[in-house]
């Protein structure tokens, strides 16, 4: 019997796509391998009659689609992010393959709503969008030749995923990360905290936001967890208000 | 370290392609997966404009395609032939999935050529065509929605091959199995033998044949075993022929 093991709690987002042929391709790609659910940040030209001619009979995955203007309209209700990388990059989050990647995207899946992140055709993601990724997945290739075309690449990555659904077996789920948005909400909030502290002042902001945001990818935040950091970043911002009250008042003396 | 296992042994068969955007396409996946041969059996359009466009960048694969006019051809030297089937065939050759077949594919590869042959957009592998191949595969897919398109399936069955050779461990090879054309001569000595000898008459000498083919595919002889079969096909010619020549002699005298 086949499978389908909850592959509709996976999105593919495919961001800022060029050639509506390939958004049309990856739907196809998707829809053989039982995914549905397709979400497009910013596409070049969608819809589109390109689009709709490679999709070949997976019209309804397209019809579906949902156009989103940024990444975290995409990525809402997202609790794992899978981001798509053509190179080993040079930040610690771990690079995995796909083999590995998607038995535990399968796993995750069966509770959790789940991202399959791809980058533009020319360039991949952007630094800033890896960083919204808890994995990264890179399909090995020909290092002399390591070009695979977008659609190409869903394909691979939804027929890992079939093939992981296939062979699913449950097993206990031990931790329950938090969603995008309360991740994001989380990273906001530790970013104006750390600026009306004064932490900034010698640092980079960027980098160092980069930094713990690798951080807590890794450490997978349940949503309590994310309560007890935002109340943290709470006191710790009326701390700094108390002090800089005291020494207003002082200096007022 | 990447490693090519003999990737140059393997050989991309493409059977009548109608479209030659999905030639291109395919020296593409091909080339990002370390392979390099492709042979085309009367493609409708080749070279094409849309070919070159759609490899981007794997022009060499494009330039170096051998262009056939018979399934033959195409298989001159080959001595495994993998056939890639939509669909379970009525036939009772095994159908298996890619990550079973492909590191035997590989390992075959260290020593022998090999091909994996695709049909048409449309319609697949002929059943003459899927005849000629010692193994079926079929690439699990959506069971509403079967449809990958020919580029799509040369890139899992790159991807998975690949994978394989990564993955490849040397073990003893055991078989030395004949070379295509080899088995052809046999199969077309046999045929020629079994019509000689009058085993057609209350037969359909092409259903029959099929399943001959189907019982030597899976034994898969070796070059000693088809010279025996050979041998004991002139045999039997000769020994019908002196029978002839005797009645002859007898009704003669």
């Amino acid at each position: 019997m086949y499978k389908q093991n909850h592959l509709s709690n996976i999105r593919v987002v495919l961001s800022h796509t060029t050639h509506p042929g390939n958004i049309g391709a990856a739907a196809r790609a998707m829809k053989a391998m039982g995914l549905s659910r397709l979400y497009l940040i910013n596409p070049r030209h969608f819809p589109d009659p390109q689009a709709s001619a490679m999709a070949a009979g997976a019209d309804d995955v397209l019809q579906n689609a949902v156009v989103c203007a940024s990444i975290d309209e995409a990525l809402d209700g997202v609790v794992l992010t899978v981001g798509m990388t053509a190179r080993q990059r040079d930040i610690s989050n771990e690079v995995s393959v796909p083999r590995e990647a998607m038995p535990q995207v399968v796993q995750q899946a069966q509770t959790l709503q789940v991202a399959l992140l791809f980058g533009t055709e020319m360039s991949g993601l952007t630094n800033e969008e890896a960083s919204r990724a808890q994995m990264l997945v890179n399909i090995p290739a020909n290092p002399e030749f390591s070009s695979l075309n977008l659609a190409a690449a869903v394909q691979v990555i939804s027929y890992e995923l079939s093939v992981a659904a296939q062979n699913y077996q449950p097993v206990e789920q031990s931790l329950q990360p938090a969603a995008h948005q309360q991740v994001e909400g989380f990273m906001s909030h530790l970013e104006k905290t750390l600026h009306e502290i004064g932490f900034f002042t010698t640092q980079n902001p960027a980098r160092m936001m980069q930094r713990l945001r690798r951080l807590y990818a890794r450490a997978r935040p349940e949503a309590d967890e994310i309560n007890i950091l935002r109340g943290i970043l709470s006191v710790t911002t009326e701390y700094n208000g108390r002090l800089k009250a005291r020494y207003q008042q002082e200096k007022d003396v």
